[in-house]
């Protein structure tokens, strides 16, 4: 048997969450939160299994949970999308991925990445018959390098994939930058995928920072799917309920996948995150939840010889580990799941040629006490 | 934009139980039980929820369920699957045949299809880039034709999809036709991707019919991916969990594209069905539920002059309709949905180039009220 994907192993966080969970390490590796989700969530989801909602919902998911996502979206962004043509709910963000890509990428198309990249999308890629472009963030900094997106666009470039708030570098994109892609694209039919799961957590409101979705710039968010989570942002990531938000051509595009892929999600979550969704307050909160855990755990580190790279949005913190170990990133981060007791990401797990720059990743998601464990073990560096 | 699925519209399913909420008619055309569950499995996923099992499980699905899995069907097919590299838990079985699909399928290879056949195969295989080889199965009786299957195998073929009980005839393949089509592909390497999500719903025990799992036949249980469905068998098509079991090498290449599709499941209704299976009785119990319903909606059928074909297994009754219209199927369906107030669907729907037979089917998985109202408005006819 010929592997379609013969590159592919277990994911990094995979192997990382096991080896935490086998030498009883702080598991500060996959990005998930080990606290609960607020009970009210949880009530409204078994509220809607009792009152009998667990047959198929529409395909394209069920409408009251359309309607709050384009209301939220117009709310913060001052974008309309039609709830019946233009939003359809997913099983996670990464199915939505997927499907988009196998909704609209032919055989031969290109499709650019920007590295360092979530470690489905470059699979995804090859899957549909594409062909991967890689172009590096800047090492570093992590800013886009919008001159190296330019050079690497083609006449068979089909799509590029962008990720802000981004995993794993922490990094958010600027006003600014979205109007660059956007002015770059402009006279293109390159089509966006939008990778928006982190779009609540962006922090430092007061020096001005917001989330600046695609769906803000009408020339990016014509071209556009926009692709967001509910498990990230309601602390249910084993939920697996994602959404994509595109224009009615390419929703149509999407749905003609997506019916025959997962064909439609879990009603009685759909229905209990549509009730829960009428209170803004659940995602109005989160970016100060986890500011506060983000300079908790800054204020940690500040005591060892990490270097901190900035954290502007997402729930990680990258670190530079040059001058506490010799070791390259993916060493590094064994020896300090076994050795220290804390499990980290390598960044080189988000580059195709495993590039190491020697930086590693935090995921703060965590309650306080295990952000304080996590400390004291690094405190010994 | 070029459609990657020109010919895709919106399925059957969705177009004729819109169409029933619109003319007020009973539905019983998609395929879902408008019963409600047992509350001891709603019970079993408040509990989970409740427990704070709400982030990422494995990727693979939890191992309580995974060991459920493979316990039952060593119990009732006798063949022992590893639950930790055989069995694999998808968002639903149309989730788990994509995905088989996608890992397996290259560009060009050819992939065997029997007519009529649910809607996902075909797409699913154009998506892979596989070229779709379409045999019928014998018009009138629905029975396999071995001789069709055989000369459809070429050195390129590299799966065939097989679907037992079956969607939409409700036959069932007897054990000679296991054998049968082990005794084909024993000399090829072609894979097996068996669709068996009513193995639970097979009738007549009592003459000795039993669900013969592609699990019992060592020729074919080593080059299959068998899928199965939660949802169809504990009355919750909306809550979208299925498996597939496979050999490790099989198992390793689905979960490659399943790590990059779905990555997993939602974790509480995991952990919730993994607690409800541990009782025997829900799937036991299915076939004499189901069987009482299907004679019950026979009896009543019996008084109009649709002429019955069998019904050996799933929760699909269909019925011959030249006696009572000259309208094509797709145009009766139609019209017995507006005008009688009883959706159904159209077996033309279920073949590529629409061939029609003079053959609808309807699902009798309803509340006994629903089938009596349902027999009232047929008896009209
Ligand atoms: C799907 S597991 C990975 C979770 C995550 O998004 C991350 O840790 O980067
Ligand atoms: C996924 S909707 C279709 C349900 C079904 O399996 C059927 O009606 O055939």
């Amino acid at each position: 048997l010929e592997s379609k994907l013969p590159s592919v192993g277990t994911t990094i966080f995979t192997v990382m969450s096991t080896l935490a969970a086998e030498k009883g390490a702080v598991n500060l590796g996959q990005g998930f939160p080990d606290f609960e989700c607020d009970p009210l969530l949880v009530h409204a989801v078994t509220d809607a299994m009792t009152r009998g909602l667990n047959q198929y919902p529409p395909m394209t998911g069920v409408p009251v949970l359309r309607e709050a996502v384009a209301a939220k979206i117009a709310r913060l962004h001052g974008h309309s999308y039609n709830p019946h043509t233009e939003i359809t709910i997913t099983a996670g963000a990464t199915q939505a991925i997927i499907t988009a890509i196998l909704a609209v990428v032919h055989p031969g198309d290109e499709v650019i990445v920007l590295e360092p990249c979530y470690d489905s999308y470059v699979p995804n890629i090859e899957l549909a018959g594409g062909t991967v472009v890689r172009v590096p963030l800047t090492p570093g900094t992590f800013r886009p390098d919008f001159d190296k997106i330019s050079q690497a666009i083609t006449s068979r470039t089909r799509a590029i994939l962008i990720n802000s708030p981004h995993n794993p570098s922490a990094t958010v994109w600027s006003q600014a930058d979205m109007l660059k892609l956007q002015e770059i694209l402009a006279p293109t039919d390159v089509l966006l995928i939008s990778d928006e799961v982190y779009e609540h957590m962006v922090f430092d409101a007061a020096k001005g920072q917001v989330h600046q979705s695609a769906a803000r710039f009408p020339g990016l968010a014509a071209r556009a799917f926009i692709v967001s989570s509910f498990g990230k942002t309601y602390h249910v990531t084993g939920w697996k309920v994602g959404t994509v938000a595109a224009p009615a051509a390419l929703s149509a595009e999407f749905r003609k996948v997506h019916q025959f892929n997962v064909f439609t999600v879990n009603t009685p979550v759909q229905y209990g995150l549509a009730a829960y969704m009428a209170d803004d307050r659940p995602y109005v909160d989160l970016p100060a939840f986890y500011q506060r855990k983000r300079d908790l755990f800054r204020a940690g580190l500040a005591n060892t010889r990490f270097k901190l790279l900035p954290s502007e949005g997402s729930y990680f913190q990258c670190v530079d580990i040059s001058d506490v170990s010799d070791l390259n990133e993916a060493e590094f981060c064994q020896w300090l799941t076994t050795e220290i007791g804390v499990a980290a990401i390598p960044l080189s797990a988000f580059y195709g040629d495993g590039f190491d720059q020697r930086v590693v990743r935090f995921c703060f998601a965590k309650k306080d006490e295990t952000l304080h464990a996590a400390l004291e073990r690094l405190a010994k560096l």
